[in-house]
């Protein structure tokens, strides 16, 4: 039996990134960018109207009120033809082009029209390149914007689009299959016999993947028996990951065991010191990831979160694999059972500007239904036998908040 | 000009939850539930064994070591059809049904084959309902286990999944269309002329909407005429929200304005002492909710966060609207200019068990180059003159930490 740690580093070590690959710009959120990206121009590309107002000379506003001629009327989207000169003005609107000669924009709250509308007085002083975002002021042509390995979030969708990039070369997402086994098993439309339960690991495992990437598929459910878990395992395989749930325990994992080795898959390791969740196993066959989660709704989830996610974050080419974690104030005593790294159902709450946390009430590793209230997962190091009152303990978040 | 505050509240206020419609539970994941959910059985639905052995009464347990007949081999998925007597056991795997008669699983590491395999010696006692998950103790059958309100989590997928949801109702998702305005713009793919930009905030808004919801189209760019902005709108009005960026800076703000006071669309709020984001407008025709943002990359963005995303979370059916909000610790003073509350793009992050934030360089509403950094907007009070390192300020998270 290895550490929790020992095994997150198993799965970190084994797989890869995949290959990158060029994809819509639409379609990047959420990726990992695979290319550095340079500005085309600089940006302002020229100098721009920070206001709405004139665009003047600011030697011409040292003594005010002052009048100027107008003799443009400047437009974003509109290139000025004119050159200001002493005594003139141009008007102009925010995000517009500030015309040859003009080194300031007085804002127009600072002026009055005059001369039946062919003039405007302008009524305080303004400095030179006041209200001016000046060409290339935030970015030189040529410079990196975004670096290979960044997340692309809104705004880095809005940057690609700013320079141009209506295609973006990133990693590439992994295909996640999954499988649950057991004969006790029922679809999810289907009135379980009384010894039957319905298939639920496969949906709430394909939810824990969407959170992450869209490409999940749920295979089905594979019987106890060695020729149909062996079928759609190798179903399984075309994905890059494969996850199967359920038909790990003692004696079970056996057929499944079998099923696995029988098609060559390479087992690095088949127990872990956690609960939920010891008897979890990571394999790999060529590329392929595979890893056979235990069947109690609890663990499955708790080890999708330790073991799957950082997996796919390392093939979508992140470098940072894992769930926040962050220290809360624990709101009841827990008293520890076992000598192997806990990770129970907990609510994290944002109260009176501080993080507290209580263990959800639960009734074991096969009970999901206590876990609509938790929000993420409470941590307990091998070595603490009892945590009190008001201890600051480590919790991991496995929900967004939002 | 009205406060922040009161803006949020006026959207809150006209915005309503969409009705409810039934969907596959595969595409319910991060929508809100719009039914009771009630447990169709008892859960576990059978006295379900909690461990792989052997299902024994306590009774014949009491003095150890002690060897029993093994009557019957139960494994998940199967219907006992035998009663345990005493001196009997049956070998029983985790998840399977305990056998009439039984009270009790004993661990199989605490037991050795014997007679040839026909028979099982125990070397502990166990006591009554040892390791057994008893019929109805997580759940009794007609028992709400999810409540209208509810956001569909992976945990809540499972659980629908177990009761037999293959359906499930859920509030509708607003519709969201996408305009950008202005005569500077050009499309991603073109190459500007030196005068010009590309439309980075139609790309930028699109993606901060699929942070909650998948239904968001990019209309396209309205050049500033107004026939060409209205028959715009007109097909934007067909989405339940319409989100116009740009166009809403003084003077510009004619043209759009005109076009949608022309449409018969009510405008609650024009201007809001905010900043970026001043020139922000939210308007209504019928049920049809519009949001004129103004087109500075920042502004667009800051203004989302504040205005869109408690909308469409209403709309949705979610009670909770708003981004979550910590504290956190300044790592640089800050001194303000405006009387207008602020929200500066800014960088979050849990340090050494505790959360630091410093606002990010920035060149101001233009420079979306910066945001790349940020994760999170620094709030400052439209009271607060001066922040010194170390005060503890409001964050609020944009992102997710994932």
């Amino acid at each position: 039996m290895i550490s929790v740690d020992k095994a997150i580093q198993i799965v970190l070590k084994k797989v890869k990134t995949l290959p990158s690959k060029n994809v819509p710009l639409q379609n990047a959120q959420g990726l990992c960018l695979a290319e550095n990206i340079k500005a085309d121009s600089d940006m302002p590309p020229f100098n721009r109207a920070a206001m709405d107002g004139y665009a003047v000379i600011a030697k011409n506003t040292t003594k005010t009120p002052v009048d100027l001629v107008v003799v443009e009327n400047i437009r974003a989207g509109y290139n000025p033809k004119k050159t200001i000169r002493s005594g003139e003005a141009a008007k102009i609107m925010t995000g517009s082009v500030v015309p040859k000669g003009a080194d300031s924009v007085i804002k127009v709250e600072e002026t009055r029209p005059c001369d039946g509308k062919t003039g405007v007085r302008l009524l305080k002083t303004i400095k030179k390149g006041g209200n001016i975002a000046k060409k290339g002021e935030d970015l030189r042509a040529g410079k990196i914007v975004l670096r290979k390995g960044a997340k692309i979030r809104p705004p880095e969708i809005g940057i690609l689009a700013t320079v141009g990039a209506d295609t973006v070369q990133v990693f590439s997402v992994p295909s996640v299959g999954i499988i649950s086994t057991g004969d006790e098993l029922v679809s999810v439309a289907k009135k379980p016999k009384p010894w039957q339960i319905r298939n639920s690991n496969s949906y709430s495992l394909a939810a824990q993947v969407r959170r992450t990437i869209g490409d999940v598929e749920i295979l089905g459910i594979a019987s106890d028996q060695k020729s149909k878990i062996r079928s759609l395992v190798q179903k399984g395989l075309k994905k890059d990951i494969l996850i199967l749930s359920g038909g790990v325990s003692m004696g079970e994992f056996d057929l499944v065991g079998e099923v696995l080795k029988d098609l060559g898959i390479t087992i690095f390791f088949e127990k872990v010191a956690l609960r939920p969740g010891k008897p979890t196993v990571f394999g790999k066959i060529g590329e392929k990831v595979i890893f056979a989660l235990p069947g109690n709704p609890v663990s499955t989830m708790v080890t999708f979160e330790l073991f799957v996610r950082p997996c796919i974050k390392k093939m979508m080419g992140f470098t940072r694999y894992h769930n926040q974690i962050l220290l809360a104030e624990l709101e009841q005593s827990i008293t520890m059972k076992k000598k192997r790294r806990e990770y129970r159902p907990a609510l994290l709450r944002y109260l009176e500007n501080r993080w507290v946390v209580s263990p959800v009430d639960w009734h074991g590793s096969g009970d999901l239904f206590s876990t609509t209230k938790a929000n993420s997962l409470l941590i307990i190091d091998e070595k603490v036998e009892r945590f009190k009152v008001g201890d600051r303990v480590e919790v991991m978040l496995i929900d967004d908040f939002s």
